[in-house]
Order: structure tokens, then C-alpha cells, then sequence
């Protein structure tokens, strides 16, 4: 009897000394964006809120249920971010914002952490998903980068699905197209009045100049507002980071933002970080944020909410506005934005789902 | 008598303790190259070498004299650039290689070490020297990187010098794309018969696939030779990179390589290096080299030189063919390349002109 107590309390006790070790074992987690910028809780209605936060919780459950039944990363990310472009809420896929002369043009990438194959592409403007072409890009093509109309020519022979650019028509993207354009004007009258003989920058200047530092305080961010992301780690413990997005409303010739440029608005390396960004993309190409602070990580030994939070810090003193979202090869999911808001959620293995909109919702986490 | 000896003495020994205070303003100084890749010394005649040498002389020097007359880093590197871009022996501007379809697509990049503004394009087909668009965008547009035909109307505006796309014809390129799409169309002839079953890649593939591997040793870095890139530091201190190319030849799909991707192919930082990449763009995308590079001097206190030798090293690893040129803000110029060999020049204030091809001609530096 004695003996047996014995036997059961080693076994008790091999377990507990197991445990440990098991739980080692980094949990399977995903962490979605769907942009940062000037979200005021004030003007938006509850009902919108809810819609928000139901669509921001549909795809990060999705997300992590692929992952849940034993899927890849990568499929985790497309899945999550498929549902975030067929949303007219983000501004990515169906509710992409327009170009200056009123059309859409797509961006995408697509990074895996185990091997750093990567897909990008730029400029397309028929592409329904164009996550989807980042992964034909990175899987069925000799290249990473594909643009315009060659990058579509491409879309065509993998069979990716196609749309008419009007697809990506919405009311509230095109009213934000005219009011971007009026206020452009009215800022460069001002400074015309002001100072006659100062040469006239855009008011998208991202470009460090007196003029330029004079206008971002006013750059209305919410205007490009709704990139979107997701980062993702699977039972085999790889990271996978995604991200698309139509860029800058009232963009002009051909301009490709940070989301297709590896290291920028996308990176992801089993050995530091995965990352998505969001937010004012000429910032994020000059400061290669996603790179950075997966860099940070690598040779500063930081973890990756403190390096996300340091180049987030860093880019708020340069007046570059957005935010990240970053997943480290133990599952610690997080986020860093120096904007009002972010559109973001997470779900960790062993943790509820957490969906969260403005500044104020941050946790400790 | 003796009085004045000491005097003259004590002066003499304030001139000695001052020279070293003097002396530690950084030289001004200048690095370019003209691609990596196979070169061999025996398929190359000695009026072939003495004219590649001779125009990289004509740049390094061109490029030395703007920072001597007390001209910025911009300038200079832009000098020596535009020579190497009119110049039929490289593959940047006249003498690109083609694309997949007989034309030629040019990539270029710019970016500053003080403010970190950068300015890029992609995919332009009719401008004569893609640098000095480069600098367009950087310094009068409100984005960093435009693409096609967007960053063709934005020449336009500007003034660039244009030209028709046959300008950058030449048979020598010509003849290349002939070569690479006969043994591409050979190559996969012997995978098919060895491999039925297995899909077939493309010759030029970077990502990472057991078929890839394969052909990864066979690739014909030579046919994609000549990328050409500069970068300087100024009186004032400033470092300044610039990178531009036509690419890959038989590029297809629109394809971006890494010279126009901030981060990739070019990267400026006062703070820690000023990077120009050639090589497989590819993979210089993925491996972001040039500002891990830069990450490496910033955060692990490398010096730019070693930091550029572990990071190609890594990259031969991996399969991904090419070399950097650095330079430092203490003026330190130096180049490190996996290949056989690579068309390099620089110029070190109280130093002669470097000008060198061959792997065996590299110096202790």
C-alpha cells in the first residue's frame, strides 16, 4: 500500500517535472491589424464600433482555428487577411481607397520566418485578393517583387481571382478622395499666403523639410486609415507575417507604400520576430521598421513588444504616425501604435480573444 | 636664446598634441562599384579590363573631385553614377540588360545619411539616367518610391532627360538574353526528364525549393552583371548611397529586384553606414542587406567593414550570389562580394584611387 503511495507520488512528481518542459512548447497564436490613425471615439457611433470590433474578431477566430486544426502560419495569415480585404471596413481589397484620378491600386506581401521566402506585389488593380498573388509570388515565381501590370499578367496564369477595378469602389472612401483633395488645396493656399517664396510641398510630404514638419501635424492619417496585417505561429512553432493594403488616398505616379517592401511593412524570421505595419508608409520604408525591430530583437536581445515599442517611440519624434504588430517565436503577441487608435486582436493559445480599437483599451500585455 | 627654444619647443609640441584633434574629422571619401558576379580573368581581353578600369577611374575620380571642390555627398554620388549609367559596360541606364520581352526596365535608389530622406523607382522604361529620378522623388515629390508608368509622368513634370526605351539597346545585352532564355528552356528540358513528376521552376527561382537549390549553382550571375552604385561622405560629415540597374535579365511579371528597395539595395544611415548592394536581388530582398548591414555597426558595434563580410558570407551560404560596397562616417571604404570577382573603385582623402575587378586583387583594406 505504502509502496504503491510511493510509485503514484513519483509519477506525480515526474509529471510536474515534465510539465514544465512541455509547456515550453511555444503556444500557436495570431495577431491581426487593420490599421492605426486618428480613431475618435467620439465620432464614431456604437453600431459601428461593434461592427468593427465583430469583423476584427471574425478574422483573428478564423485565423487561429486554422491553426487550432493543425494548419500552417501561413494559412492562418491569408485566411485572416482574406477576411479583413472582403470587408469594406479596412483599407485593403473591397474598400481600398482611391488614387489621385479616382482609381485603386493594390499592395501586398507575404513573409514565411523558417525559410525567409518571401512574395510582394504593387500596383494592381484587378486583383481581388492580393494576398493571394503575394503568395503565388512567393511560391510559383523565380522573383519576390512583381509590379503593375506585369505582376497581373502573372495574377492570370496562377489562376488568382480577378475583379474589375470598380470592385473596389465604396461611398465612404470616395467622399474621403474629395475631402483629402480640398483640404490639399486650402493647406497649400495657406502657406502660398504665408510664405510666397517657399517652395510648395504636397501635404502628403513624408519627406523631412521646415514645410513638410509644418503640414504632418495636420496630415489627416485617418484618411488612409485601414491597412491590414496579421502575424501568425503554428505547432511547428514558424512565423509567417502578412500585409496589404491600398495605400494612400489621393496617392499619385505609381507610388508604392511600405506594405510590399520586405523589411518595411512586413518581415518574418524564426529567429526574431514576425511583423506587420501600418501607418504613414514613407516613414516605414526610410526607418525599414518591420527589419528593424526584428533586429533590434536579434542583436540587442530586447524582446520584440520592447523593440516594437522603442522604433514606434522613435518614429513618433520624426512625425512618422502608424503602428506595428509583432509575434516572437514563443507566442508573446503584441502591438505598439503612437496614434489614437489601432483596429486590432489577438488570440494566444490558452488565452480568451482580445479585440481592441482605441488607445485607451491598451492592457498590460 | 634658449627661451625661444622653448617656446618654439612648447609650440611645436601644441602642434603635435593638436594634430591628432585635427586629424580626427573624417576624410572625405568615395566607394563605387559596377557588379558582382562571375568574372573571369581569362575570357576577358586586356583592352576589355583596361576599359572597364579606365571608366571606373573616370567615375571614382569625377565623383572625388565634387567632394574636394567641397560639393555634397548627393552630388558626388550622383556624378559618379550618371557615368556609370551612360556607360554601355554596365548594367544600369545605356546598356541594361532586357527583360523577357526585348525592353528594358530600370531600377534606381537614392538615400541620405543625415535626414534619412530616400527616394526610389522602379519599372521605368524611358528615362535616361534613373538616379537623377531617384533624387526627384526624394527631394520634390511627397513619397519615396513610385513605379512604371506613375513614376514616368512625375519625369516628366520634373524635367528629367528622357529617352526612347531603344536608347539603352545593345548587342552585347542582347546577345545574354539570347543565351539565358536557351539555357533556361535547357535547363528545364533536363529537370523534366529527371524529375517528371516534380514542378518545374524557373532557372532563375530564389526561393527557397529543393528544385531551386538544384539550379541555384548553375545560375549565370554574369548575365545579370553591372548593377552600378556609389557612396560618399562630404566635408559636412554626410553620407549619401545611391544603387540603380535594369535588373535581371529575362526578368518577367514587372519584376522589382532589391536596388530600388530601401533597405535591400541601398541604405544611408550618419549614424552607423552607408550600404550599395549588387547582386541576386532577389535575395537581397529577403536578407533586407543593406540595412542589416547598418543594424549590425548600430547595434552590435561591428565595424561596417566586417559587419558587410559576415553578412555576405551568410548570404553565399544560402546560395545568394553578390557583394556591398561600404563606407562608414569616419570615412572607412571598403567592399566585400561572394563572387568571382567585382568591378570596385574608391578614393580615401590622402589616399590614390583603388580601381579593381578580380577577387585576387583584393587588398587588405
Amino acid at each position: 500500500m505504502q509502496k504503491l503511495s510511493i510509485s503514484t507520488l513519483v509519477i506525480g512528481l515526474s509529471l510536474m517535472l515534465c510539465a514544465p518542459a512541455f509547456s515550453k512548447a511555444p503556444p500557436i497564436a495570431i495577431v491581426i491589424h487593420g490599421g492605426a490613425g486618428t480613431i475618435n471615439k467620439a465620432q464614431m457611433t456604437p453600431e459601428q464600433q461593434a461592427a468593427y470590433e465583430a469583423t476584427l474578431n471574425q478574422a483573428v477566430t478564423a485565423g487561429y482555428q486554422v491553426l487550432e486544426n493543425g494548419g500552417t502560419s501561413l494559412l492562418a495569415v491569408t485566411t485572416a487577411i482574406e477576411i479583413l480585404e472582403n470587408s469594406p471596413f479596412f483599407n485593403a481589397g473591397k474598400g481600398a481607397v482611391y488614387t489621385d484620378n479616382g482609381t485603386h491600386e493594390l499592395d501586398a506581401s507575404i513573409m514565411r520566418g523558417d525559410t525567409l521566402a518571401a512574395g510582394a506585389v504593387a500596383g494592381v488593380t484587378i486583383v481581388k485578393n492580393p494576398i493571394q498573388l503575394a503568395v503565388a509570388v512567393m511560391e510559383k515565381s523565380e522573383h519576390v517583387f512583381l509590379a503593375g501590370s506585369g505582376a497581373e499578367q502573372f495574377a492570370k496564369e496562377q489562376g488568382v481571382a480577378l475583379v474589375e477595378n470598380s470592385y473596389f469602389d465604396t461611398d465612404f472612401r470616395l467622399e474621403q478622395l474629395k475631402k483629402a483633395k480640398s483640404l490639399q488645396k486650402e493647406k497649400q493656399k495657406q502657406i502660398a499666403m504665408q510664405s510666397p517664396n517657399e517652395q510648395l510641398p504636397s501635404l502628403l510630404s513624408a519627406q523631412p523639410s521646415n514645410l513638410s514638419v509644418r503640414l504632418q501635424a495636420d496630415w489627416p492619417v485617418e484618411f488612409n486609415m485601414g491597412t491590414v496585417g496579421a502575424v501568425a505561429i503554428d505547432r511547428a512553432g514558424n512565423l509567417v507575417a502578412g500585409t496589404s493594403t491600398g495605400g494612400m488616398t489621393a496617392k499619385k505616379y505609381g507610388r508604392i507604400g511600405d506594405a510590399p517592401v520586405i523589411g518595411a511593412g512586413n518581415y518574418a524570421n524564426n529567429q526574431s520576430c514576425g511583423v506587420s505595419a501600418t501607418g504613414h508608409g514613407e516613414f516605414f520604408i526610410r526607418y525599414h521598421v518591420a527589419a528593424d525591430i526584428c533586429a533590434r530583437v536579434k542583436y540587442q536581445k530586447l524582446s520584440a513588444k520592447t523593440a516594437a515599442e522603442q522604433v514606434i517611440a522613435e518614429l513618433k519624434k520624426v512625425g512618422g504616425t502608424g503602428g506595428v504588430i509583432v509575434l516572437d517565436p514563443q507566442g508573446n503577441a503584441s502591438w505598439s501604435f503612437n496614434t489614437e487608435g489601432m483596429y486590432r486582436a489577438k488570440k494566444v493559445e490558452g488565452q480568451p480573444v482580445e479585440v481592441a480599437i482605441f488607445a485607451e483599451d491598451q492592457k498590460a500585455d
